[in-house]
């Protein structure tokens, strides 16, 4: 067997073909992906491919040669089985193990997985990992649930870059998956005041599930009040969950002065500021992008140990042939929150909550 | 004697009139201003008056009767002179006592000495202060000294809401008044890597008698770079303190991965930027704008200690009717650092060094 079904972004569409299977390389180790999430990253960047290769060639991430007809084989949330070893490993796990990492290739120049061109993704059938990065997921934990870790690390880590402390206020805007992640991070941090905003009055279920102690909808009371509200004399960290252009210049003109807005959404797109109102409020703003491998771990073990309620999370399956019209679903703004591909199979999306 | 000699910032001009001396409510002081500094900032109101009081009203500064034509005494970097005291005071400084505060009358909804409309500011013969914020200025600082208070409390502020480690790399870009009041701040609080940017030889100079250690022209080389380089695997520290527009967008692509930036210029217009590089970088961005009374009183205590290079920060002094002129001067951008009014007298700007 060396062909295998493999799922494509090219074009801004996502495209079913057959693909050699990778061979892994010195300390790598080839991999069958179990589970693998549809991230808010990659919708994002089948509508907007042509904006991000133009950051990523100004960033020195992609060649020159490369254009934007380039391919990208995405799945970077994924839980996946050991199937072999290539030269130079210790394979202190065997095969058939069921294993996590972090996305990326320390072996390949940091390159990521699911997003790097050239590389396999989680969404086809086989991937390449890093041994040096393998985590053995328990066998109690669904390769679903262990699939959440990703985005559960990029709550973890937007947190700890708040520096957020337990008497201080949570205001987490919009609660899909990073939201949930942050709220999830932050109770179990113990921090005791977490209001959630969404739009939609499902997803504010599903944020108290994971914690909150109040909610608002945007439409039926000014989220920023209630924070301001519920802080009194105390420090409000707003996490921004929410991603879509103009949010930061409305938040730093309306958020509460000495208020602490941390942006999780991606923004490529250029966009327009007036910066004296953050002045005149002492605002900090704080960037977050990835997390370390100690807070991975650390949101593998929470999962493992109950500390999570990944089933509120987990909204949809789906087989290798149905993401193309999971992407739609998605696109078109679905209550949806994540989904899940199992590459190994066929089927359409399956609704789980 | 119930009139004064009066400068009053209006339509963009600097005008000489006469006022009427202001008189002290409850819990006031009548003072006779010895020495006031022009600010940065009112060089910026007189260019963007329009600009900045539409920004005034919809921050409810202003009132919607007033309008662009509204009149701000300015002056609020200054050493005063006890005259009389109003009702409800303790008197404890004797009448003639040399003394400074924070510009704010707390007594009257905390408006702004020399910036909220309708008030006296130290650019006029007479102006009025709280009595409870009154700080004596010892015998042997001079007013002038004295006076560069508040911009160096300014950068002591901007210090402490960086939470700048000894071990970390400051780079001050920009040494005018406010960087070299950074650098003076960074100096003493014992940071040991200091990179001063200016595109003035002089100023640099100036940054090394504050404490920079090193010094950058950015016509000459790129000064991220060489912060990066100093810095290695420690944080650098960036103190914007230029405050000209599309600075903060070219501070975010060029700055080095976690960085912060510490703006301490006040940026009124609309502006452009493209975050992609702030998350990818994952950088901190904290805005500054007052102090607190004791960053004030510890600044003051600096001047008075000899901790303080001030001789060097001030390069002119001016009588009330050569003010106008030296406004024209700084607009054109002269080599001026900072420049003293003396209300109480005549005379055209004298250099100092």
């Amino acid at each position: 067997m060396t062909q295998m079904n493999s799922l494509v972004m090219r074009d801004g569409g996502i495209h079913l073909e057959t693909a050699d299977i990778p061979v892994p390389a010195s300390g790598q180790v080839l991999v069958k992906s179990l589970a693998c999430g549809i991230c808010g990253s990659d919708l994002h960047l089948t509508r907007h491919y042509k904006e991000i290769f133009a950051f990523y060639q100004k960033l020195g991430l992609m060649s020159s040669q490369q254009d934007e007809h380039t391919e990208v084989m995405l799945g970077h949330e994924y839980c996946a089985e050991i199937v072999s070893y290539g030269p130079d490993t210790q394979q202190s796990l065997p095969v058939g193990s069921k294993v996590t990492s972090i996305p990326f290739l320390v072996s390949q120049n940091n390159a990521g997985i699911g997003v790097t061109p050239g590389l396999s993704g989680a969404y086809s059938e086989y991937f390449i990992m890093d041994e040096v990065l393998l985590l053995p997921v328990p066998d109690h934990v669904p390769a679903e649930a262990a699939a959440l870790t990703e985005p559960l690390a990029v709550g973890l880590h937007a947190v700890n870059r708040s520096e957020i402390q337990a008497e201080d206020v949570a205001l987490v805007t919009g609660c899909g998956p990073i939201g949930l992640a942050v709220i999830s991070a932050l109770h179990r941090r113990g921090i005791k005041n977490i209001v959630a905003s969404d739009m939609q009055a499902d997803k504010l279920e599903k944020a108290k599930v994971f914690g909150a102690q109040h909610v608002v909808n945007p439409k039926d009371q000014d989220e920023m009040q209630l924070a301001a509200s519920v802080a009194g004399e105390r420090k409000v960290f707003i996490f921004e969950c929410i991603g879509v252009p103009r949010i930061i210049k409305d938040f730093i003109e309306r958020c509460p002065p000495k208020s602490t807005l941390v942006v999780t959404g991606i923004h490529t797109s250029e966009s327009s500021v007036n910066y004296a109102y953050a002045t005149v409020k002492e605002l900090d703003l704080k960037f977050t992008y990835y997390y370390t491998p100690e807070e991975f771990a650390e949101c593998l073990q929470a999962i493992a140990d109950g500390h999570v309620e990944w089933q509120s999370l987990l909204t949809g399956k789906v087989g290798i042939d149905g993401v193309g019209k999971a992407f739609d679903l998605l696109a078109a703004g679905s209550d949806q929150t994540k989904i899940v591909i199992e590459p190994w199979r066929q089927g359409d999306l399956e609704i789980l909550n």
